[in-house]
């Protein structure tokens, strides 16, 4: 099959460090031509990819020092290269948040899909989507598709993590001082004070590798910093691939206590990986994610986070790894793809609602 | 005629405060209204108009509460519609300035003009322009095109103040000290600093009335916040409209010793209409604003700076506002734009290279 694969352009695909999107969109990729299919890979110029690379941007946007980038301009420039390019491709899979590319490719709507990466509740998306109705949608988690019911949902697709890149760990070291742990961004609505109240009140110790952006500062310094004792609360900063996974694999248990609508959380199958259980909060994609008393537990409080901090000995690492490999894995992941690639390319068009763009406007 | 006059949404028309682009599309749609037009004006359900409103966004971004807004479907809902609507229209004209609109309106792209109020030296905006080259396009300056040679430029239009708000200033006071003007956000490439070293090396007071962004707090902090004696420099903080021309009005001249490629400088004519001098920085619009020896002067240097402070008894305040009145006024504005419509409407399509959508990407 000839397929598309269009990236945002914020990130390098894979990217560096961070950007879950990107990441994602380089394990299809690859994966995709692993299989055999032709793709060509929208994205920034500094990808690497096995894939045709068409640099949407020669730089990626956060990475190029240019002190005055345009996101709109950037990602419209791609965009309509994209649209000349269109008749070379069955299939075009979009990976941008914000229906930019829907005026672009109203016309040939039935021939794209789109996997919105982020969070749906902005206030313009359902407004927006009316607009071009019918634009074949693709959800990271049944979840993610709770303030946007009406769209044209043809599948729901879970992410997936490359499995060699990730190890089972070896038993842990005897007489190892057990630890839970706290990743990601030190924000408001990923509530590491939650996390902080769980291991006190647990008698464990907590450690935090998190980033502290700019906009975290002062929730950091006023609510999260006196609580850092360096003893029952230790904080890492900011840490590197290895020592993540490290971090992650050592580990008693990965604490996802969120206060938002998180559409998947990468890093709780990335503890998976490791055999590492999590205990999450009931928002977002969680339920769907967790399976009760096997990856982990999906909790309300924190009595309950607490109580099952004295029932993770009874999980099983090995059984946690094996969901993993069989409910988010790269391959598992790339079968409902193309499957979903597959069931578009051979139906005809079932939305005769497709608008004569130059007849509307004249 | 029939006019569709298109503002961005973060801002109502008028704007309450802030917003140089929402204030000139108001004053530019009342003129027009009143010269007998038909005008729609699409901007955000806030604004107040006597043309017929559409809006494109209940609120406006900045003042909606809602916390996650999304500009871009904003933005693409409000272009869908006046693309629906676009056979009502003799002329439309966006104030956008990311080139959001241009793929909506490639196939009418003769009855559109653009006028872009911010600068133009984005490294993203010359190759999104050459995919869809030809688009008209109205400066706001000459100095505004250097970024964008290639663009197709159809006119330049100097923006115009509503006269009856700003009333000539009576002769000031007898024995009031006086002081030199610092207005704006106090950011790096407005260079306070600067300002700050004219009026110490001229023995005059600096009064600085200037907002504070979040993003500038550091700079404030470290470089400025010492410099502020409230002697020989005083900051009075963020001012209101009335306290502004009180401000203005009463200054010796405004200081505007930018460091950027200022696209026009709307600060500079509104202390114009007070009858007050600038001494501003050879960049940007600056040349094209000032008459030299008249309203102002354009300086290279600090000394330069200095030795124009000692000019400033020589100028004609009356003549000052005469010049406002004659080269920045609506009307004069406003005379501008209707020629450029007129001449817009008159002539056929001058660009055969107009593409068809779906030929295109078929």
């Amino acid at each position: 099959m000839r397929i598309a694969q269009i990236a945002p352009l914020h990130e390098p695909v894979p990217p560096p460090l961070y950007g879950g999107t990107e990441r994602i969109v380089s394990s299809l990729t690859e994966e995709l031509v692993a299989r055999g299919h032709e793709v060509t890979l929208f994205a920034s110029g500094e990808s690497r990819t096995s894939a045709k690379l068409a640099a949407g941007r020669e730089r990626s946007l956060r990475l190029d020092p240019a002190p005055l980038k345009s996101e709109i301009a950037a990602h419209l420039s791609m965009l309509d290269e994209v649209r000349r390019r269109a008749g070379e491709f069955d299939v075009l899979h979009f990976h941008l948040s914000h229906f930019q590319h829907f005026p672009f490719f109203e016309h040939i709507r039935e021939k794209t899909v789109t996997t919105p990466h982020g969070r749906l509740d902005y206030v313009d998306l359902p407004g927006a989507y009316r607009r071009w109705p019918g634009f074949p949608m693709i959800s990271i988690s049944m979840r993610q598709r709770k303030p946007l019911p009406e769209a044209n949902w043809v599948g729901n697709v879970y992410h997936g993590l490359p499995l060699d890149h990730y190890r089972m760990p070896e038993a842990r070291e005897r007489g190892e001082k057990p630890y839970l742990a706290f990743l990601g961004r030190l924000s408001r609505d990923k509530r590491p004070d939650r996390a902080i109240e769980i291991a006190r009140r647990s008698g464990m110790q907590l450690r935090i590798a998190a980033k502290i952006g700019a906009g975290d500062r002062a929730y950091f310094h006023d609510e999260i910093e006196p609580l850092i004792d360096g003893e029952r609360v230790v904080y890492l900063g900011e840490v590197g691939e290895e020592a993540k996974a490290e971090f992650l694999h050592r580990a008693a248990a990965l604490l996802f206590p969120i206060d938002w609508p998180e559409p998947f959380g990468l890093v709780v199958i990335e503890a998976m990986a490791f055999g590492t259980p999590v205990i999450a909060w009931r928002e977002g994609a969680m339920p769907e994610i967790v399976d009760e008393g096997v990856t982990g537990f999906v909790v309300d409080s924190i009595d309950a986070a607490v109580e099952r901090v004295g029932l993770l000995g009874d999980l099983d690492r090995a059984k946690i790894r094996r969901t993993l490999e069989t409910r988010f894995s790269v391959p598992r992941m790339v079968d409902d793809y193309e499957a979903i690639y597959e069931a578009r390319t051979a139906v005809p068009d079932t939305h005769p609602t497709l608008r004569a763009v130059a007849g509307d406007a004249a």
